[in-house]
């Protein structure tokens, strides 16, 4: 689909991972398709995950009690937030697709991403309410979540030690890109690629690369309680 | 109980926040009764949430493609992390309960606390397969999350537009405390104080100085599928 814009935001140490070559193959991909790929490389500008005082120039609101959710909404309306929170809302606000790239850290993802979603994505900015879930801020666009795992599919089966892996996309995709009007399509999950052969992960990549040709024809998930518990 | 260890992980920027009169009322009652308490104030410490090369002191086992789960591992057993994890690990080795105080940021902790765990709960230290779930290596230790909300409690109900709390919990309490070994106590959920009254306010902080009283007396949750999902 020419001309669509996809962020990437990535949050992997090493190039050479197999996060790196799911990354490299979806800026390859897209690209090939004739979208414009960026990507938020975030280990790599060593983003700040840290959501404090430094985020807003100049005075405070209330310098008497910092309130980091009020500061920000303020001073996300007098253009006031620091550059590199702005920096990712003008990539945000131009992207038709999101896709989170990482691994699995805690059944979730890593800080430095978390970090990401509490700086980039500010009242005002992604949501306001009554503007949220349906009517968030980035309606009409797309987040994907693409990420691997340390343990098996049967460890993330129904009735399997670690619980079905829907139970814990909840957060990350209704909490976060649902709650700012995002629609999610289904998320992209390479089980384990350290613990297969060689082989099995380049099927992987290659399955990746499939999907990512069709992607713009996927519908969205049905993103409530039911698709995730049952 | 006199001589119980106690650890507080708190991450509020502004000390004059409500998290902050329930990290203090903690502290207050907590000494009262003989405990130890030991608070990890993140922010203020300026805590590195990012999970990167430089939590490895020294050469790194495979230099070729770094991967943070093996080499934090490796450097676990020769005692080669850095100064702030190791700190943090002997915070959590000698405490009987941890109480992560936080106000919930998109459904979860905030980055900075998300990278405490990230960092601190390594290989090795917290758990070793097949050591995880019953059998991890933070067994016999108690673990509670303590946290405000910005939506209502009718809004965290199930069935309504948030969904029930209760879904959020599931990465945090079973995904990280209970891998780990840790038996998690019931949640401390204080909704929305910033939009109720100064009294209402009030009755929240003497409600958590009164559960802490008989805290010892609790028994922790089930934490199986059916406490979260039914």
């Amino acid at each position: 689909m020419a001309g669509r814009k996809v962020l990437i935001v990535y949050a992997h140490q090493e190039p050479r991972s197999f996060n790196g070559s799911l990354k490299r193959i979806a800026v390859e991909e897209l690209s090939k398709q004739g979208c414009s790929v960026t990507v938020s490389d975030l280990y790599a500008m060593q983003f700040e995950p840290r959501a404090t005082r430094n985020d807003v120039v100049g005075c405070l609101d209330n310098s008497e009690e910092f309130n980091y959710g009020v500061e920000t909404w303020e001073a996300y309306k007098r253009g006031g937030l620091s550059n590199d929170v702005i920096e990712e809302q003008k990539k945000v606000q131009e992207a038709d697709l999101l896709i989170f790239q990482f691994p699995l850290y805690w059944f979730s993802m890593p800080a430095i991403m978390k970090g990401w979603m509490d700086r980039v994505l500010v009242q005002g900015f992604a949501h306001e309410f009554p503007n949220c879930y349906d009517s968030g801020l980035l309606k009409n666009k797309l987040a994907m979540f693409s990420f691997t795992t340390g343990g098996s599919e049967e460890m993330y089966a129904k009735g399997s030690i670690n619980g079905d892996i829907r139970y814990l996309l909840w957060p990350m995709q209704h909490g976060i890109m649902h709650f700012c009007g995002v629609k999610v399509l289904a998320p992209h999950i390479c089980f384990a690629p350290e613990y297969v052969s060689e082989e099995k992960r380049k099927e992987m990549l290659n399955a990746w690369a499939q999907r990512l040709k069709t992607l713009w024809k996927e519908e969205p998930i049905n993103c409530s309680p039911e698709w995730y518990f049952q």
